[in-house]
């Protein structure tokens, strides 16, 4: 163990690490790939908590260190840390044609966003797909990674439930999903069919933009249908994250 | 108009006003309610967005003051102000038995948070009650005021379609909503049975719980049934705003 004397000394951030901080987010990361943890900083009363992470730092001779919550703070750059932040190395993101050789046949929704950067999004986002079992996170070939500490937070260990699939040219990754027996959906806010309207593909891949600007016109249009979820008119739509749970939900209660 | 020659003076938050931001926010609670604006502070940026708040500010005789980004942060606590601040009168809540008697009749949800304060939640939890056309958020009778500066900002505009109904004792709650055709729902993380085992009540009250905490077991029991959202078991469960939009999108599914 070591007690750090003073503030811990500003260590940049890895490329190839994530900082990731929150109970649920910590925990989960290192359930599904301890080997991946390279260190560990938490508050005292944070100990009993971390038990078995802390049985893993020192089985696999990586550094933990007791903190205050300032420190915790400025590594993590949230309040939202918990007690807890742990550097862990960055997942690899599947190409797409590998993430589909290797994806089992039969019903299964995937994701694919268009411009959804938020990180609180993006988070729900993923806890929702984890939720529901969706199999993969689609992002554009120039989209930035969509894991960041923030999202994985928010996520509650569901970022490790569902991988990162990165996309090469969009006309390409279109082909090569409905040669794989996928249907795309948009989703849009204004003049799509409803959800309801006809039975969802059991393979299906929701198409999701990011609040304002939406999917991408040429995007939508090469899609199998342009959804939307019927509503009062009150506000302008729902939050991108709250619609993906709807959708998702809508999907599962046809095909699970 | 005000320029402002330094940082606005700290004008402490009066206790029946309520510091709004967010552009949606401010422009719905002036379109629903023009009358309880008390003050505007914006960019500069802002005057065009904004002219038609800031015609009623001068019809009105209510002061607006440009200022900067700094000041609209200090003034809304939050930086996500988008540029905009408004004090607003703090809409009225009303008592359960005057809402329910001025209800129509008819197929219509309602909401009881039983616990549920953090804001942001609070503020999805709005936005998806308004695009599903919720009647009201009903508030047990010392849970704190649903509405700050940042779940009307999250709630962008839903905060101005449903009100707010405060109740009485739990047992007089119950028995009035049940007196008035409701059945109450409460949802569970864990032993619940399916949202889609049965057909949904046309008139429903769904009672959420905190995260983590969840629905109180006096209150869970007192409720016609305990619905759980089937999934994967890869998270613990969904968050609770992104839950109730599933539970209001499946009600409506059924219903409208």
């Amino acid at each position: 163990m070591n007690r750090a004397p003073g503030p811990p000394r500003p260590s940049p951030v890895v490329e190839e690490e994530l900082r990731l901080f929150g109970l649920n987010a910590v925990r989960a990361a290192f359930a599904a790939r301890p080997e991946d943890l390279r260190k560990l900083w938490l508050l005292p009363a944070r100990l009993g908590d971390l038990r078995e992470l802390i049985a893993g730092c020192v089985a696999r001779r990586r550094g933990y260190t007791l903190v205050e919550a300032e420190d915790l703070q400025r590594l993590s750059g949230s309040q939202h840390h918990e007690g807890v932040v742990a550097a862990f190395r960055r997942p690899d993101e599947l190409p797409l044609s590998t993430f589909l050789r290797d994806l089992p046949r039969g019903p299964v929704p995937l994701l694919w966003l268009d411009g959804v950067g938020n990180p609180h999004n993006v988070g729900a986002i993923l806890r929702a797909a984890a939720h529901f079992g969706a199999a993969g996170l689609l992002l554009p070939k120039t989209a930035p990674s969509a894991l960041s500490g923030a999202a994985v937070r928010v996520a509650e260990g569901g970022a490790e439930a569902v991988p990162c699939v990165r996309l090469g040219r969009i006309d390409n990754a279109i082909a090569q999903l409905q040669a794989a027996g996928f249907q795309l959906l948009a989703t849009v806010v204004r003049g799509g069919e409803s959800l309801y309207a006809r039975p969802l593909p059991a393979r299906c891949v929701w198409v999701l933009g990011a609040e304002g600007a939406g999917v991408d016109p040429a995007l939508a249009a090469a899609c199998a249908a342009r959804l939307g979820i019927p509503g009062s008119g009150r506000v302008e739509s729902l939050n991108v994250a709250a619609a993906t749970a709807v959708l998702l939900a809508e999907w599962a209660r046809q095909h699970r």
